[in-house]
């Protein structure tokens, strides 16, 4: 719905979309890619790596998939574009993922959550991002799956949102590399968080620039920015509401893949979502209140043209009268008779003219 | 209210309408039919299925009916029509169901909820239907009674929105077969939830190029379409809300009723209630947005219809009083004998509107 | 306030209406009887029934009251009339009820509220009715105490609206006479909430009619329709939010006074409770939306009017400018004495008129 | 701010305001008296009292207050003026208050708050008083501190608040002299709720009587009555929300200063104060529509006054061009020469106004 | 956002300022300044305290603060000025903070929090200041950490707020010197919300002044005062909402760092903060109220305008048709010809005013 629209791939020729209802009459857990296909072939990027070594692979296979998982070491499966089922299906069956979960994988309809399993613990989440030239925010669906020694992220298009992880990996430093799955499922989260603040700011930065310009220099389509904006900020809170939630339960979870060493991350990571919650709402209160001043700009417009106006008519119209009636074609008109019958009218008209400019002035019109 | 219609049966002569205040005065669990017919004879349509086999019928009598539960098997008592009261009571009656239960079934007008009784859990929703023509949603009452190993739905009329449900048990394939019976009542609400889906989506797309169109090209009569939009939102609402609590209800339960295996499809049910009203809530704000929007673009009109009359009315109404001076018949009007009087007069004119035309321009008001 | 005023009884002369305020300065528990007095002298109804018998007496005596209470059978006292304090105040003296009690009963302002003593369950309630004539919802306050084997129920007016009750234990049909004194509080609160229902539809179908009305044909003082609609949906409100909180309290209660078998029917009620709310919560936002078309369809009004008198002046005004020139007396105007100058006038006039009436035409005004 | 103006002693000089920033800087717990002085000195009325007797004392030393405690018996030491830091201090030593209980007693900006210590209980409130005169709601900080045979309560100023509750201490009668020091905190309390109802009564009945008024007869300066009645439920809810935390934690409060007896006390202190909210809630709607209804007014004034404006210059701007042509001074006109020009021209005139008339009818703005 | 701006400092050249958005990318817990520059070079200032004796430094070297911690004494070590990171990672590291809480205390954009580590408890604050010439709310970041024995404060800046605190520690009266670190805690955070109550009152006092004047006299600019304001309202609700959970916290926390006998400071503490968004809320709703009186006082002065014009131009419409009428140069026009015409005319034209004029007298216009 309007600025809501989902990120699109320019170059391929746009494949039908599938909406959400179109899954209507399939069995639940039914692997259906509903979405558009933003990428022609998804890439399966691998990392294992544990304190000492790292092995990478940017174009990897499913047997080397299968062959990730090594005891001593946290294996990163990074999945670009999902719209080839068969493909995500195979993976699904690798990691033993529920049908339910392959579906949520799937279905880039789907709202941000945390389901916890037996084995894995899945979030599905929205990347934001904020287009300069259409205005829009543009979301892409991101789910991630946190086993014990592995994390998979699923994301529709190649994107270089985690190249700071990817360089941190590969750097050593720090302390990804010394610590488990759970803390590369916060880091990638935490790079997706940092992603709404830019939006956030950004659609902030825009509304402080137009709520300056309005206030000063007032236009009538004003009210189409405003109404743009609005649904940016819907289209923000659509996407961050639901996160507080997720971060919520992993921050108060208990379950055995969440370490404690990890919780101070998590809460931060909860923490953060709030922030942008309260960025997004203030965002939202000024929209609100910019929206009221601009309706009470448009009458005070109305009222600055009805008083010219009105001044103007007020003030010629009682002298056309008088013009009016010295311009009567009576035979007997004495008045125009008099010598000094025309100074005598225009002495009247001057009269009636400063009067009702000064009735105005009194009024503070002019 | 508005468009919050109740679907009809379009064949048969309209039968008096039932409504809710009618059963004023009637002692508790008294069965009564609340709503309109909507078909002529209610049909029972049997399934009995396990793993192994399937025994089916299009047309079954009540003594089918009671037959149709065995060990190790499934049953599932489809009812199309609920106006006939003595067959639906002895349905309940067969079944032990308690007549609280079966004044909820007969009620159309009952809420969403869930109620679990020790022997069976008793569940009423609506379904959601979005009727092209007449632009309204339609709902219609739909209750599901869950026990040990049998299920029966009632619906008020025939329909084809279960026709995937009953491929899936003829065909065999997939869990459906393998299943219990709250499998299968979880199939049953997740097909109805899917068309909420469809609903809110249809909904969406019509606000979304209600919402292009009437940003380019207000009309006068867009608040009435603003206005019928909203009343649909508020149908949707209506439905969803206390969906949620029933879902919620589900997902949470612990009645033996529910097993442990099926709980991840509760809570995925659960989840897309959420999803919908997530998008029942952002077109909400959207039409809100709308509104405003189309308030504004009134007063715009409005100022653009009175700057029209001000710039003509403010230039031509000194001139005319210029012309009306000249047009007195005073005797004595020295100007009237000048040479070039006629010229000069003609000259004032085309400065004050010059000057006139000015003033507008540099007021930005043409 | 406003349309939220209390029922009158019509024939006895106006005594003065205690205020809620005048109760202050008193000590609690002092039993004074606030509000307006509805009829000449209160009336004790006695019913006393049990699975195999019934007495019954249409008044009865302060005596009768305190011999009503036998093992085996359940007795219900129906107080019409609550102002004469002396009475009242002998009746909660038989059964023990608590000062505070005393001063609930006599306080027709007193909120809906349930309380659980020792002995027995008091139920504060308001009874709706919608006066059709006056075109208001008028309250009754209504209070119910429930005993281990006895139900007392004090309205402030004699009324039909237990009729179906008094019915039911004649007859002895349904489950009424087998069942505890629970029940019988039960039916009566049903009972109630059926007229909450009642009124909420009468106020939704006039809704309903005036929405269609107003929306085909807007008239000027439709704002006050939706003024004295909004009051009659606080006036539910405010009756039936609080009924939310009792129902659901006695709902959830552990009470040994209410009985495990009639838990069904207190969650019944609860659930009726919540539709009423949902009725109304969307009667309120359908009033919403009506008077926001209703403000749209005066600006549109306003801009019809503005143009009418826009494109007139605007075709004219230039017009007469014209024909003022050639009524200007100059001696010296050489059009004045063209053969064709009158002619001439007319066709640049037309030329002018035509013009105008395009540029409308273009700006679709007309 | 605005109307939420507090109560001022008339006679004395008015010292300086001690604002409630004023104390920043100062340790917490410092006696620092923030408010305006309303009263020369502060007076110490004391009373002691049991079932069988009564000491009473108008002006008591701080020696009294001390030898007030003493068994079997209740001391009430009432305390009018607060301003006196020395003496307020000393009291607080006296019966070993908390250095933070002083600081709120003397704080006239104090939230209502409950607060539960060893060996007291504290209890903030606001008093209210609708001032009739200057149609504003006046609030008194009012502070009691409930021990185990004592209470104190302290007033910003001499009031005859209480004189009810003197009275029935003096006569004995009633239950208050039976019961023990917390029964009388509850009567104090009480005694300061009933005086909100009395509050939110006159507003309300203010209010009511408006909405009459506004709707058969608007005036342009209604908005601002509306704007002062605004204010008012505005103090009104700043002083009655906190009020309702205060009394629902005092009716589930496990403290041993407040017995199982008078539970039923406080519970009916925390209705009354929920039966407030709702009367404050109540009136608050009523305004909001109201001032829905007072913009529709004007708008509706607007139209009728253009129409008027329209009508009158629609008619006759196309007569006066008419007679405007005929005014011109070309020698070749020769309508003018027609014996009948002049009687045709008028025929003209009419059937153009009727014409007018008739549209303008059709249109049913006469 | 429009007035939540940060404080500058004035002479220093403005460093780039660091946007929250510019973290992005960077592993968690990496320290990285975001905010803008407000003094040259970090200050750390020394206490050390007990009962007995007082060590300070106003220029403590890192070595200072590593010796500050001895037993039996509190230390405070107060740090202005966060930006140099390779300090402030110092002094977390002597203190053995956590690297989050290092992110923390330098992320100027951090949300108001409380969160308990195992030695320490982190306290993120916003120190709120009205800045009387810009008109604008600005806000400070603050952090607090408490430890077994010591308080660490981080300021952005110079700042005279804790001047109050130095004085009584070297003075050594009150309770401050005998007491733990956490009353230290409690004292500086209770010193910051002191600071809310001096911005909220000074705005609640502009925004009572605006309202009387606009009351009385409204001007068309008066809009822009109330977006101001209301941005203003947001920033103040911005940094005291969160600031209610984290006092909250404190209040309600079990740690072993908060003594029991603080737990009524932290109490009062809380107290205030809720007595803060009370003022701010009711502020705001007074800000509500205002605007719908903006606008309506808009409204009004259109219709005034419209009044008079209509009133002249209605008045004079129809007189200067008249005048035209007998402009016309018909050659057969008897009443030119009638020695009386004149007059007549005139009387007929005084006639209609007079008419027109007490037409609108009876519709209450003039």
């Amino acid at each position: 719905m309007g600025s809501i629209r989902r990120k699109r791939a320019s170059p391929s020729p746009q494949p039908p979309r599938q909406g959400i209802g179109s899954k209507r009459g399939l069995p639940p857990g039914t692997p259906v890619f509903l979405g558009e296909q933003k990428m022609p072939l998804p890439r399966l990027e691998l990392f294992a790596y544990g304190p000492q070594g790292l092995r990478q692979q940017a174009e990897a296979s499913l047997d080397d998939c299968r062959a990730m998982r090594r005891p001593g070491s946290v294996g990163w499966l990074n999945v670009n574009g999902i719209h080839d089922i068969a493909r995500i299906e195979a993976i699904a069956d690798s990691f033993a993922l529920h049908p339910m979960t392959l579906e949520d994988i799937l279905n880039t309809y789907q709202r941000p959550k945390c389901e916890e399993f037996t084995d894995y613990v899945f979030i599905a989440l929205k990347m934001l991002d904020f287009d300069e030239d259409a205005q829009r925010v543009e979301t892409e669906h991101v789910s991630i799956v946190l086993g014990t020694d592995y994390v998979i992220s699923f994301l529709e298009d190649e994107g270089d949102v985690f190249d700071g992880i990817r360089e941190r990996i590969r750097l050593g430093s720090g302390r990804l590399r010394q610590m488990g799955a759970d803390y590369l499922a916060y880091c990638l989260m935490d790079t997706i968080v940092d992603h709404y603040f830019l939006a956030v700011e950004r659609i902030g930065d825009r509304v402080e620039v137009f709520d300056e310009r309005m206030l000063s220099d007032p236009r009538e389509d004003d009210i189409h920015a405003i109404h743009r904006f609005k649904q940016q900020v819907l289209a923000l809170r659509k996407a961050s509401w639901p996160m507080r939630e997720v971060t919520g339960e992993l921050h108060n979870s208990d379950s055995p893949l969440l370490h404690e060493e990890t919780r101070v991350y998590w809460r931060d990571l909860h923490d953060h979502t709030l922030q942008v919650i309260d960025m997004v709402e203030t965002t939202r209160d000024i929209l609100a209140s910019l929206h009221d001043t601009y309706l009470s700009s448009l009458s005070n417009r109305m009222n600055e043209v009805m008083k010219v106006l009105t001044i103007i008519a007020t003030i010629f119209i009682p002298l056309t009268f008088i013009a009016g009636v010295y311009g009567m074609n009576f035979e007997n008109m004495p008045e125009l008779k008099w010598r000094e019958g025309y100074r005598a009218v225009w002495l009247v008209m001057v009269v009636v003219a400063v009067s009702l400019f000064a009735f105005f002035r009194k009024r503070r019109w002019i």
